[in-house]
């Protein structure tokens, strides 16, 4: 008998009918003989209206508070899944995310999970029970209740499986899994059946919106094989996992894409010990997340720095840099926001030579201009025009002739 | 520095701006250099919507999850009703019924409060909180979560106020306080400014729906004063308390009516030990509340046994007791769902002759027959047909002479 963690997420349990079905998703994972744990969002647009319903009480509502409010989210469709679940003649039980035994620190609205007390879990488990857990929120150790931030219900119950030895982690949405290239721009794109922990783990920060980076980073810590896939058809999804062999690795698996970018450049600027420090500190303390950083070779000892930000940021980020641009004797600063990235992914690329090479020729031959160029051991980014990110997206699977396996 | 427990019911926070009023209402007891503990309800018909999603899914759903399902209504408001405090300027927290330490049963859908462990909502006073409970919810030994049924968050705020020795729980509704009788019904009706707890007990069982019996009956044990009074206006509201003057008490202080009685009488029956057992045992276990019985005297051997429920139970308790009626050899059962009550209620009326009388006549010149009467030490009840109760309790309010204190 195996262990299974299942994740519904707040679409696959939008109404009454979608949770009967995903009811019956359950049960058939049940009659295959196996334990079932499944952690479930809050329904449909349940997060957004609380939050909507805070911002007409309070301007700025307290994070505490908040995490509380959000949490009761979860809860409702933890319950009414166990109800449906009874209504089909199977044992179930919903837990709260304390109840669960999700233990957090105390940073409110993206709390980091310190472990996982899975005792009652077990228990139920035991008493032959189907457990369904309510996602995204744990608890700290003075009993207060905490909520994980974006991905947190992947998180959720990727930690549970971890913390129960799972045979594997099942997150179901409303996307397929994983595929070479976004199909809307892509027509010739093909689903992935399974992909490495690290090429996920720069696919989901770098453009595809099928799982949170932190979930996936768990599942890396833990080794515990991800399953992602829809919960509306019946298609076999993307496994994530450690184990994918050396041949499908050593090439580009996908390219990814992002339009959400916006840039900063911070012109010259003085080239001395503690600068970047001067500006990315105020930042962080701003709660900005800056994305890429690149520095330019100082030439007499002036250079230019420049960042990327999500859009939404990219205002926030002027007023906060620009006072100290200014005091550190920088020239100026420059925004952009029309701006996208374009990624190449897979694991063997630093193995093998000439990747890079053939992105930028390329693009190149598209008359795509490269603003900003980063790169990981697997992976190349290319920041460039977002008018121009369909295109280069669309020319680089061809390019790389990324063909199904 | 006195300690105030307050109530708000779920029309006093049915939307943002009720709960900004609620909010100012709390911020000006705290003005007037008090602590505050706040029990609140959830906002308008979040419970009954969240049973009606419950039964979408399920047609008897498990008491546990409803309870879990229900427990979030009242979780929802405490938050907003903290940020609203915060957006004034005043230091607030939420606390679920399980952080406030309010330990139940484990009798899902109606517990009973076994102890309130108040160490946390000590703690957050002693930090110059507004500490906002979420009323209605408890947890038990096992940390699942339950809901206290009907009353259930005056309750939660009475035990509360108890378990702080508060100088004073007070009861926010959408109703005035207690009256001599229903003013819709009778125009000279006036408002009480204090009752005796026995007084609010028998007028909260028979009829005025201004607070539960269960959460005075715990008022009277721990001798805390309660206060209803409306949220909406800034009239006095009623005292609950005990010291209420014997003056005062000697004398009919109020009469109630209730519209939803079903009577059932068993005709015949013979009269030996274990009949009134065999009968209402089945009741109980069906879950059905019976109010009023009466057996009449026995005439060779052979007696009528008559008993009053809701009217919603009153078809299924014919169910249960036709078939037992068979069986124990009684002629016949008969039901009736076209009867009211009246009560006239005072705590002296023990010691003084005549109500009884007064009352009878009263109701015999108005030509109104009287099927059932009882009395408890404080009460006499008459069940007379729906139609006449109007009439009646005019008729009674004019012969006790109710007159403003």
């Amino acid at each position: 008998m195996a262990l299974i963690v299942q994740k519904y997420g707040g679409s696959s349990v939008a109404n009454a009918e979608r949770i009967n079905n995903v009811a019956k998703r359950i049960a058939r994972t049940r009659d295959e003989g196996n334990q079932v744990v499944v952690v479930v969002s809050a329904m449909g647009d349940t997060t957004d209206e609380l939050i909507q319903l805070a911002y007409q009480i309070s301007e700025k509502p307290d994070n505490r508070e908040l995490d509380v409010l959000l949490s009761t989210g979860e809860v409702v469709s933890s319950t009414l899944l166990a109800m449906a679940l009874h209504s089909m003649g199977y044992p179930a039980i919903s837990l709260t995310g304390a109840q669960a035994g999700i233990r957090t620190d105390s940073t409110y609205s993206r709390a980091r999970i310190l472990k996982v007390e899975s005792k009652r879990v077990t228990k139920e488990l035991e008493k032959g029970n189907i457990v369904i857990v309510a996602g995204f929120q744990g608890i700290t150790d003075e009993m207060d209740i905490t909520t994980l931030g974006r991905g947190g219900s992947d998180t959720t119950a990727v930690a549970l499986a971890a913390s129960l030895g799972a045979k594997v982690c099942q997150i179901y949405s409303d996307v397929e899994g994983v595929y070479s290239a976004d199909p809307h721009l892509v027509p010739e794109a093909y689903h992935l059946a399974e992909i490495h922990y690290e090429e996920m783990l720069e696919l989901a920060t770098y453009g595809a919106k099928v799982m949170h980076p932190r979930a996936v980073e768990l599942g890396e810590l833990f080794n515990i094989p991800v399953l992602v896939a829809s919960s509306f058809t019946e298609t076999p999804g993307t496994l994530i996992h450690g184990g994918v062999s050396m041949e499908v690795r050593n090439k580009v698996r996908s390219i990814a894409h992002n339009l959400d970018v916006g840039k900063i450049t911070v012109v010259g600027v003085p080239d001395r010990p503690g600068i970047a420090a001067s500006i990315f500190g105020p930042l962080a303390k701003a709660g900005i997340s800056v994305d890429t950083i690149v520095q330019n070779a100082s030439i007499q000892g002036i250079t230019d720095l420049t960042f990327t930000v999500v859009k939404s940021d990219l205002a926030k980020s002027m007023e906060v840099v620009e006072p100290i641009a200014k005091s550190i004797g920088a020239r100026e600063c420059a925004s952009d926001d029309k701006l996208g990235a374009v990624s190449i992914i897979g694991t063997g690329m630093q193995n093998t030579p000439g990747f890079a090479a053939r992105m930028f020729s390329t693009l190149s031959e598209k008359n795509i201009n490269i603003q900003l160029i980063t790169t990981s051991e697997i992976r190349i980014t290319c920041i460039i025009d977002e008018a121009e990110v369909k295109d280069a997206v669309r020319a680089l699977h061809r390019a790389f002739e990324i063909e199904e396996e």
